[in-house]
Parts: structure tokens; C-alpha cells; sequence
């Protein structure tokens, strides 16, 4: 079977076909300035072939989605005859709540769920709903699936998932930690098992993905007990753009010297801080690293002080778990800046964390596959394994549907 | 020499007058509701003698010293004869900013400078200021000394002490982490090693300080590399009534949903969360100990947090300095709270931490003494090393006067 996966934003619709004999994926597209009132662009990557389409005004989410559509089945440069080669689509949702702790077959109740969720994910879900209502639309027999970034780390105890405000605030809003990247913990906690050849069950390990935006999640027995995001994508780590957990005085203090609304500082605290604003030259860690290496002051402080913070996170889910068996790196920065990964296992050694300098440095910078970077006598074991969120995707949605 | 140490809060003025021959304690006394509109109160302890007042309005903290040198020179129940006994005066001053890493002998730009740090300490730093004010002009001709709660945190590098928002906050308005009960982190990483008859120099400890007010350190040859608390009092642990780090857009979350100012949202943090928010009960860990032990759901709950929360800290210190020798507890919580030590420490063998049942439970419940409360046989020291804050600011005073 064929399964469309769809990661719909604001003004995006993301998309790949992938073939689930072999999970292949045979096409991967994007259509961009949906409803922004510019002229859009679509761009789809099918082996050698590219279709693109620019200059077109693009209103509506339906309509990126019939332009999806056209470009799959089109004859010269497209992925299928029929549209009934689409066995069903799965569509990538960031917030479901205390809803959803797996993924579902989208029906009423489930879109009037995400509907209710979109207060804690006040910029996707709309975004999400409305790309699954554009499939519906334009493929109505065609099952649909909702798969959760959130959905994993359902499995936390109150004990993480808590924070300290009163209790009142959970009951009424909603307030707690629901962690991200969860499809991505998923699979990498599932996939290093099986690339060891291992059970889940009986292991305890860090996953660290680490991108633009980065979660930590600590997983017993393949279940996430911890992550490092929280109510929002900002908690945690620094970031490219986002400052990470900080002493909620911090809003209070710049709010009231710069005369600025709490809306205000949290914008500037999601779009302006992190690696941005310490290193003052880019949110890209490419940027900052080349700098860093150049003495560049403040992309130093930057650099170090994302080293220390994913150090200082590993130590606490090590202490969450009672232990750990291996940490495992994945996502742009995780998989291919092997010279960070060295820089956070440095001065690990306490914890029986041993590096193998040469393997780590081999699985770098566009080299990244699945492998061990740990030394044979690492009482700890140390991995790369690049994540897959489209596969996760479609696993999901071919397991539902299948039945 | 006699040295008298002052603890000026807005409303009260604490203070201990301490025989440096021996470190022994003279006298204890509190003046309270100075400059409230109400009656003030004022009692002392002089050994058995116990000297009180009550029903007269105190409007200033002129007047409160006034009272506070009446009553040591009490011929019945004082502690001294004369004014000239006192040495020096040592004061507790909440936040020396970036500006004092060790304590100063007070004089106009010392005075000058805690004044500018009024923005960080809002609350505490105009009081500590009266108290100063208020003992210069009663007692004019001896030498007053200033003992900040943030200076022994100076030492931390910046990768502990920034935040992620853009760089130029700190340059502006100074937003960084500071840390708090730097006077108890020092007297306690001191004493620790007194006590084990070793050198501070080649250790690696974290100290727990857990009272109504929680904050670790992670200190490495005697000099602090990181601490829980931040910009204020707020940030780190779980608190009586505060909640501690967490996500910035729960500030945000909770002002646009109650639409409260974010000073309201910040007030409730400090004052209406912590053990208190989430138990519903009190903001004494006794209180919610007791409810926990008969399974009050909230109780257990805010127990739980609490405990985590101190588990994940030290595994982030523990990761921080690459290892660590020793972890030592201390202040109200930390040094009675035997059955919470248990639970903290109870799945940390895997750090080598093993706890004495039996040493651990006898130094609990007002038998607190410094005590060694690890097995033997295991690789991490425990101990208790109760604090003595007062102690502190008095050899501080010594010091620096005596040249």
C-alpha cells in the first residue's frame, strides 16, 4: 500500500508518498504562501524528476492540497496513475492533549478533539485541522490518521509532568508538560533497539534529538518517563531561536523594564533568543560553530552554553532513570555535527560513557547513518541513529487502517 | 571580640550577637511589624533570660535598633555593658549583583552599590539598607560589614550563569543567574571538609540546602560552578509557595487565560504555588509529609515533585562537574527530614551513593548533627552538616575588621 504523509502549517503543506512494501518514499513535495496574499510555490521530487510550479496564488489549504494532488498523478513527473493508489494519509498533528497518547483514525470526535487542543497549540493545530479537512475534501473515501508529536510522552508520570503553579491551573487549562518530537523519540527508541537487535523492554536510554529545535527524552522499557519540552516547544534546551527553561521572573523583569507585554517577551523568548541571541550572528548552529572555531566571543558562549545544557540534561534523566544504557543522538545537528557530539561526551566518563573519537568523527556531516560512536569497552553504549518521522507516520497509519 | 549580626527584613530586624572567643552565641533577638501601622513586638533570649516587649508602635528601623542595643544592654536580661563591647556589626544583604564576590567593610560606595542593586533585589535590598543606615547612626563609631546572599555564586562561569535570551538583557538590566543562600553554600562546603579532615582543594560536592526556600550548589575546590536559583529566589527546586523553573509561556498561558497582570501571574508564583499549589495544604513540608504518609493524593503528589526534582538537580550537577565526591544536606528540610533524604537518595546507586539506614534516621527530627550518613563501603560520601548562617557573616566581620 501507498500512504501520503502530510505535515500541514500555517502557510505550508508538507508531503511525501511512500511505498510501505519496502517503505520506500517514491515522492516528496512542498507547497509554500498558502493564503499569505503572494504568489505561491510548489515544489515536488519525484527519483530524477521535479515538478514546480511558481507565480500561482494559492488561497486555501484545499487548494494545496488539489495541487498535491495534480502533481502526484501527473504523467510526466508524477508518483501515480490514480488517486486510488493512496491507500490513506497520515497527517501530522503537534498537540493532542492529554487526548490522544497514540495515533487515531480521523473521524468527528477526533477533529473536535484537535479542535479543543488548539489552545495549547494555538499556531499547528488550526493549521493541522485544516489539512486534514483539505484530504477529506478532495479524497473522501480515502481513510485519514492523525499522528501526534505530543503522543508519546503521554506515558510521564505527574511527577515530570507537573510543574509547580497550583494545581487548579492543570484542572482548568490544561497546564503541564506534553513534550514534543514525540513521533521522532518514537522511532529512534524503537529503531536502536532493533538496529541492536535488543527487546525495548529492560533498557533505559537518552534520546537526543537535536535540531533546530531540540528535546531530550529519557525512555524506560521503550516508554518516554521525561522530556525537556514542556507546555510549549519552548521549554527546555536553548535552541536556534527559542531561550529554553528559565526563572519565570525573567518575563516579569524584562516585561516591566522594557515596557513590554508578556505576548511580547514570549515572541522575542520563541523567535529571537537561543543560539541567536547569545551568538548575535545566526539561529543556524553551522553559523555558530564557524564562528566559535574563529574565536568569535559570543558564538563561544553560545556553543558552550548548548554543550553544557544537553550535559546538564543528560545528568538529570541519568538520575530520573537510576541509570542509563546508552544515549542515542538523531535530527540535523544530532546526526551530522559530530564535533558537538564530542563536546557533550567529553567529561562523561563518570557515568561509564566512552567515546570512539574516529567512529564518531566517521558519522558526521552528511555521513550520518545508524551506528555505534561508543568504544567496545563503554560501559555505556553511545549511537547515531537518524530519525524518521514520514515512516513513523506511515507505519502508524498503515497499522490503523490495515485492519 | 563580640560581633553582632543583623538580619534587617522590611518589617523585622533579626539579629544574634556572637562571642568570637569560642564562635559562642549570646544572644537572639527579633523585632517585628516595624513600620506596619501596628503595635510592634520584640523578644530576646539571653541564655534562660528572656527579654520581651510589646504594644509599642515602631516606626522605623532607627527606632527597631534603638530597641534591639536597649535590650542587650538590659542590666537584668541584656548581654552586655556597654555599647562598646560590640566589635563590629555584621549584616546579611540579599544582592550584591555582579559587584561583590566576597564580603566588604561598609562604606558610602558600598552603600552607593547596593542601592543600585535595588532592581534585583526589590524586596530585601532597601531593608538590609535601612538596617545598615539604622546601626551606623545608633552605633556610629563602629565598623559595619555587608555579607552578600549572592557573592559566594561569583565564581560560576557564564555558561551556568546565562540565560538564552539575547545577550544584551544582561549588558541592560544585568538579567542573569545570580543564586541565592550563597552564605549557607559556603558555610556548609567549608565545614564539610573541616569535618572530614581533608582539603577543599581536589573535591567535587553538591549542597543541598532544602528549607522553606530550596537551592543546591555544585561547588569544585571550594568555589561554586552552578546553583539552582537565578535571577531571583524563584527559579531551581519546588518550593514552600514557589514553583521553580519551568516553562516561560506558563507565564504567558495562565496572564492571557485568568487575565491577570504578569506581576500577579509572578506574585502567585512565589507565593501561591510550590508544595502549598500543588497540595493544596501548606506550604510546611511537615504538613505535607504527614498528609502524604496517610495518602492524601495532592500530598504524595507535591512529595513526589519535590523529590525529583532534587534527583534530576543533582544528576545535573553530578554532570556539571563530571563526578562528584560527596552530596551534603542541610538547613530545615535537609537536615531533620531523614525519611525525605531516604527518598532522594533511594535509586542513586548508580551513582555510587549508598545510604546507612540506620545513620541517616538517627540524624533526623531536631537530632540533627553533623554526620557522616553513607555506608562505609560507599564511593559517594552523604552527610548532614547543619548551617549556621550567622557564624558565617560573624568570622566574615572578624576578618575584616581586625586588620
Amino acid at each position: 500500500m501507498k500512504i501520503l504523509v502530510v505535515n500541514a502549517g500555517s502557510s505550508s503543506l508538507k508531503y511525501q508518498l511512500i511505498d510501505m512494501d519496502g517503505e520506500k518514499m517514491i515522492a516528496k513535495g512542498l507547497v509554500e504562501r498558502i493564503g499569505t496574499g503572494k504568489p505561491g510555490h510548489q515544489k515536488q521530487v519525484v527519483g530524477k524528476e521535479v515538478y514546480e510550479v511558481e507565480g500561482v496564488m494559492i488561497d486555501t489549504h484545499v487548494q494545496a492540497t488539489e495541487m498535491m494532488l495534480k502533481a502526484l498523478l501527473d504523467e510526466e513527473k508524477g508518483a501515480i496513475r490514480s488517486m486510488n493508489e493512496i491507500g490513506a494519509v497520515g497527517h501530522r498533528v503537534l498537540h493532542g492533549g492529554t487526548k490522544f497518547s497514540a495515533s487515531v483514525i480521523v473521524n468527528q470526535a477526533v477533529k473536535d478533539a484537535i479542535r479543543e487542543c488548539i489552545p495549547l497549540g494555538p499556531l499547528h493545530n488550526p493549521a493541522n485541522l485544516m489539512g486534514i479537512e483539505a484530504c477529506e475534501k478532495v479524497m473522501p473515501t480515502t481513510p485519514q490518521v492523525a499522528v501526534f508529536d505530543t503522543a508519546f510522552h503521554q506515558t510521564m508520570p505527574p511527577k515530570a509532568y507537573m510543574y509547580g503553579v497550583p494545581k487548579k491551573f492543570l484542572t482548568k487549562y490544561g497546564v503541564r508538560k506534553y513534550g514534543f518530537h514525540g513521533t521522532s523519540h518514537r522511532y529512534v527508541s524503537k529503531r536502536v533497539c532493533e538496529f541492536l537487535g535488543i527487546s525495548q523492554l529492560g533498557t533505559k536510554m537518552i534520546i537526543c534529538h537535536l535540531g533546530n529545535g531540540s528535546s531530550l527524552s529519557a525512555v524506560v522499557d521503550g516508554k518516554c518517563v521525561d522530556t525537556t519540552m514542556g507546555l510549549t516547544p519552548l521549554d527546555g534546551l536553548l535552541m536556534g531561536t527559542r531561550c529554553g527553561t528559565c526563572d519565570p521572573a525573567v518575563v516579569q523583569f524584562i516585561a516591566n523594564n522594557e515596557n513590554m507585554t508578556v505576548d511580547e517577551v514570549l515572541n522575542m523568548m520563541n523567535k529571537e533568543s537561543g543560539l541567536l541571541g547569545i551568538s548575535g550572528l545566526s539561529n543556524d548552529m553551522r553559523d555558530v560553530d564557524n564562528a566559535a572555531d574563529n574565536y568569535h566571543g559570543d558564538a563561544m558562549l553560545a556553543r558552550d552554553m548548548l554543550v553544557y545544557g544537553i550535559q546538564k540534561y543528560i545528568g538529570s534523566f541519568v538520575a530520573a532513570m537510576g541509570g542509563c544504557d546508552m544515549i542515542v543522538f538523531t535530527a540535523g545537528i544530532g546526526e551530522n555535527n559530530g564535533a558537538l557530539r564530542e563536546r557533550i561526551l567529553t567529561g562523561m566518563e563518570w557515568m561509564g560513557a566512552k567515546l570512539d573519537h574516529a567512529r564518531n568523527m566517521a558519522c558526521a556531516d552528511g555521513h550520518a547513518t545508524e551506528c555505534v560512536i561508543s568504544t567496545d569497552d563503554s560501559k555505556m553504549k553511545l549511537l547515531v541513529i537518524p530519525t524518521n518521522e514520514e515512516i513513523m507516520i506511515a507505519r502508524d497509519t498503515l497499522e490503523l487502517v490495515k485492519h
